[in-house]
């Protein structure tokens, strides 16, 4: 029998998670049976929305139940298929959650085209964090050329595709982002217009040095006094795209924003985004996107990290702003 | 010469206005020149609005300055013309200001049709918050037959127009109002669906009785404690109108909303919105909501006053829950 190296979740976290929250285990792989896939996993992709996962409150999805195999996007290969659809060597996108085997019958699975771009790709720029920029500053965000977009978290998988495309489509981007080297990256190889470091500066003062005339487009993924401090500088009519809160997540109660009569004054209005509503579009943004990668317009960076013993100090690297890019683990 | 009463700002407060905050004077009126006319005030229109019409701050209209006369609306009569589009004896609505008598060159100012329709629901169903409540439950709220549709300070000006209109409309409508007479006034007399009183229940446990089912549009008055309570309700799609926000208008330092992430989970949304907008079509809602009123689709009810210099007691009633309906001055 073939083993199966497996993360599952052990208890609900108050707060940041512990190493118990998940346990790691070794399982054995069992036969397929009719219509089953099996896959091995080779990336496992890790995002902040993973610790909204494990709370028991209402969400848009199901939470992980405790007991279950960590909840995670994946790219990994077919090794046996009694699935008509899919066939051995097969290359596929899915749900394989954080272990080295996965058992399904193909729902919620793809196949990675045979294309250039490296396979990471497809759980980052190509997977839910570039499926969730590509949506949320087209359709949410509802960019036009000339608009002043800020994009919070601009080093990391999501905003870092947000502020690249809202460059491509002709808007003013700045970034937010901890750190000098981060804030670099995003101007000198992301192409942003600037960016404001909030390690190192006021947040208020910066957007103010590097948006003087205010915001059209804000998108949010940190909540806390960044999503206050820009809301001091919205333009009329502008958006606020609520795409996630990385500064709340572990918090035990959250903080809203005091300064939201700001969309009172200025018409402005704040929205919230899930991507998977998008889903049915994500091939759209998957060609156009693979476009941009391939001839140079768009910019894709994984932090890849090995090992599945080491998917706790990985998750950490979610928060503590160590990392750039989208962050996956290699299995 | 004609002697005027007028109530003046004399400094910004800090928190809840003093008394101190205004001055009673008494000016001379002056003759009127070319093209002005001298308009005598009967009716002056008090406002939340008028709060934060008296901070420093940038907002979507500047603020009044010291000295100046308090801004409000009015309707008057006109009794000296030198303007040829308006006669002496026509009944205006405009910006009068807290005055006996004001001098204008008539911009802003329009005639009041002649109708069965009471002179004060000019400046209250068919002003100001009559025109926020149209325009802000149908163009922001976007309601539709059978949305369950939540309104605060739902015994007030703009709220229980709100209500009633979404009734018209075919939605379910529940209001948030303070005591028993409020709550009773709200269902038995404005045919709201229910209502929750935030001063003798919780509203959270409140808003769970009315709308087991959540909440589609959230028409927002008050913000703080009761507009985290609605967040928690939202369903999909579900739209929050910041139309004001009584209970921080006076407070130092605002509070937000901590249940904002809300907007996330059920892809919601929260606009700002300022009636001015929508003022190239306000013939059109007076036209509509006259109507109604004159079927007795829809309920006007006006808190009238008297006494300029009861000025600064009225305008309590703004903010410590003694009125229902459109607060009014009468001089």
């Amino acid at each position: 029998m073939m083993k199966n190296k497996v993360v599952r979740l052990t208890k609900r976290p108050n707060g940041f998670p512990s190493k118990e929250t998940w346990s790691n285990s070794i399982d054995e792989v069992r036969e397929i049976d009719k219509d089953e896939i099996l896959v091995k996993n080779l990336y496992v992709s890790l995002d902040p929305a993973m610790r909204g996962w494990l709370n028991e409150t209402r969400s848009y999805i199901p939470p992980v139940k405790i007991g279950e195999v960590m909840r995670a996007g994946t790219i990994g290969e077919v090794i046996k298929s009694k699935n008509s659809k899919f066939n051995e060597g097969d290359i596929l996108s899915g749900w394989g959650g954080v272990q080295q085997y996965s058992i399904s019958n193909g729902e919620g699975y793809f196949k990675v085209p045979t294309t250039q771009i490296p396979l990471p790709t497809y759980i980052g720029t190509l997977g839910m964090p570039g499926m969730t920029a590509y949506f949320g500053i087209l359709e949410e965000g509802k960019i036009k050329e000339g608009d002043t977009v800020l994009v919070s978290a601009a080093a990391g998988a999501v905003g870092s595709i947000v502020g690249q495309i809202a460059k491509i489509k002709g808007c003013k981007v700045v970034g937010i982002a901890g750190g000098k080297d981060k804030c670099d990256y995003v101007v000198n190889e992301l192409g942003f217009d600037g960016c404001v470091d909030y390690k190192n500066e006021s947040v208020v003062r910066g957007i103010k040095r590097e948006c003087p005339d205010g915001i059209d487009v804000y998108f949010d993924n940190v909540g806390g006094e960044i999503l206050d401090a820009a809301l001091v500088f919205l333009r009329i009519g502008a958006r606020i795209v609520v795409c996630g809160a990385i500064s709340q997540y572990n918090e035990m109660s959250a903080k809203g924003p005091n300064n939201y009569l700001s969309l009172l004054v200025n018409r402005a209005s704040m929205k919230g985004m899930v991507v998977f509503d998008y889903a049915k579009n994500y091939p759209t943004a998957t060609k156009e996107m693979s476009q941009w990668i391939l001839d140079g317009t768009l910019k894709s960076k994984e932090d890849i990290y090995e090992g599945i013993e080491n998917f706790y100090e990985v998750f950490k690297k979610l928060f503590n702003g160590e990392k750039k890019g989208k962050l996956i683990l290699k299995l």
